[in-house]
């Protein structure tokens, strides 16, 4: 913890940190000076939420009670990563990239052939209609990985020497209907839109606590584009980079996370084919009307899935309990 | 043409050449030595197509008769373009990479937050479906530009100083459904495919001789982008780029490109929803289809809409008697 704080200060120290202390770690957590902190343990996360709750918040997955209490946006990168350094060795600044793509429209009806029409010295190409212009907001941005890419276990296993050294300086709204593998990451949101949708509760039964040995961050994320599809709001994808570092062992990882990609023959085709009905006008809605969908087409694949419905309608009661007021 | 080609020729020296003169150019076209040409002037064009044809190849659109004759690839790039140069001055072989993009599958039913997964050091990221890694092949490949950006003219004469500079390394494939505007200045494609598909039959009323007063080239590759999602085929953007030197007066232009500024309000929506039978199983058989309905459905908002359709028909009887024969 401390070396990452270290490497992101010039950036984190700008803001209000939310610090969730995962309920299964023992010893303390060490921060470093200089940070403006709040420190959530067990013991919060048991007065907010309850001890009875079938949504977990350990691993991975304490992050997800910084989500409910957060305020407007959120920004979230995991803790192998440092930031970027550009040519001369100055930090490209994701917060701030994050910030820009959640704050400028997303353009998820037409293509735009260069890209981010928002972006320094872009725009929209001929043939852009003029009425699709203005685009819609933007709810969550993406960001991507140099050096190690957020490859799955069996491919990671496959090229153990494979880096993503190509840095593609563009951002782009990922089309209206296109679905997409979201990385939990490097992500930033609007919690009042999509927090609603970012939950951990897709468990794979012989999950563990490396990055490619979980698909709760994709579940998540399929459902957040279903649901921006839905109420017409963006997702862009792109910058910022973060510097991945390495770690983990992909060999012995593949002995859990087979299981991750085989169901995805299964969730791939699901979400591509949902539809939701038009009274679900908002996040909250949209999420028990997918739970509810989920539990009768999945649910007779693998009861996993059925855990997940159930885990999905405890989250928006989570969240109209806990998360609703903190957006204000 | 000279400077043209002396600006191409390490790139293009290596492939045999099809030039077509301008019907309506009076003067002799002068092209220096050293290529493997053939040119086609006005007299070919009437002994192979007919001078009664209502497709019209003079100005831009004498290209298209070029498409007619080529063998199995075609790369095309507008006069105003010259090869992009990397840091140390080499040129960047624009000609190979389209080929690469035609000859790597492409992937239009999940989008790889990594952009081509085919690319060097990239792959598919965690979560993307291991059924749909094999792609589909790829039909067309939508090159773009650096320095002068292919603008509609309003947005150039409210920009005259305006360039892209912005060198994105990336090439994707556009999802399926996604419509975009495909500029006619850098492409290359299979014409096996989407030959059938890329014509020259929107014309407008007051069109001039500038790119930023023609619509021609959106709307057949709307055309070719409808046939590609039918098909089960990909459409690739991104790299290569060329370098687009500026000409023509952005203010003048307005006078005339107004026109097909608005007729994409009707253009977009229109492709967006149209749907082709699943008889139609060639791009020849697509293209006689939505000639049907845009003259059903566009016919009544403008005449130019129908004429467009007659023009897709005959373009259809030109690709079977003339084109054809020539992929194999």
């Amino acid at each position: 913890m401390t070396s990452f704080m270290n490497e992101w200060r010039p950036i984190f120290s700008r803001f209000h940190l939310i610090i969730i202390k995962d309920p299964e770690l023992n010893e303390e957590i060490q921060i470093p000076e200089g940070f403006n902190i709040d420190v959530y343990t067990k013991s919060d996360i048991d007065r907010l939420v309850g001890s009875s709750t079938s949504v977990p918040f350990s691993g991975y997955s304490c992050r997800y009670f910084g989500f409910l209490i957060s305020k407007k946006y959120v920004v979230c990168v995991d803790d192998d990563c440092v930031p970027v350094k550009d040519k001369t060795g100055n930090l490209l600044d994701a917060v701030a990239q994050h910030i820009v793509n959640l704050n400028t429209p997303a353009t998820p009806f037409f293509f735009n052939t260069l890209y981010d029409p928002f972006g320094k010295g872009a725009d929209f190409v001929r043939g852009y209609p003029f009425s699709l212009r203005s685009g819609v907001d933007c709810a969550l941005s993406c960001g991507l990985w140099l050096n190690l890419a957020d490859l799955d276990a069996p491919t990671q296993a496959l090229k153990p020497e494979q880096r993503n050294l190509r840095y593609v300086d563009a951002v782009l709204t990922v089309p209206l209907r296109t679905m997409m593998p979201v990385s939990g990451v490097n992500i930033a949101f609007n919690r009042a839109v999509v927090g609603p949708t970012l939950f951990p509760v897709l468990r794979l039964a012989g999950e563990g606590k490396l990055r490619w040995e979980t698909v709760e961050d994709i579940w998540s994320g399929m459902c957040a584009k279903v649901i921006c599809n839905h109420l017409g709001l963006g997702v862009k994808t792109g910058l910022p980079y973060v510097w991945r570092t390495e770690r983990g062992n992909a060999t012995e990882s593949l002995k859990k996370e087979w299981e991750g990609v085989k169901l995805m023959e299964e969730i791939v085709p699901f979400f591509q084919s949902i539809s939701l009905p038009q009274s679900a006008t908002t996040s909250e809605d949209c999420v028990i009307e997918m739970a509810k969908q989920v539990k009768e087409q999945l649910g007779k694949v693998d009861p996993m899935f059925s855990s997940a419905a159930e885990a999905m309608v405890e989250w928006v009661k989570l969240w109209k309990s806990v998360g609703f007021g903190q957006s204000s």
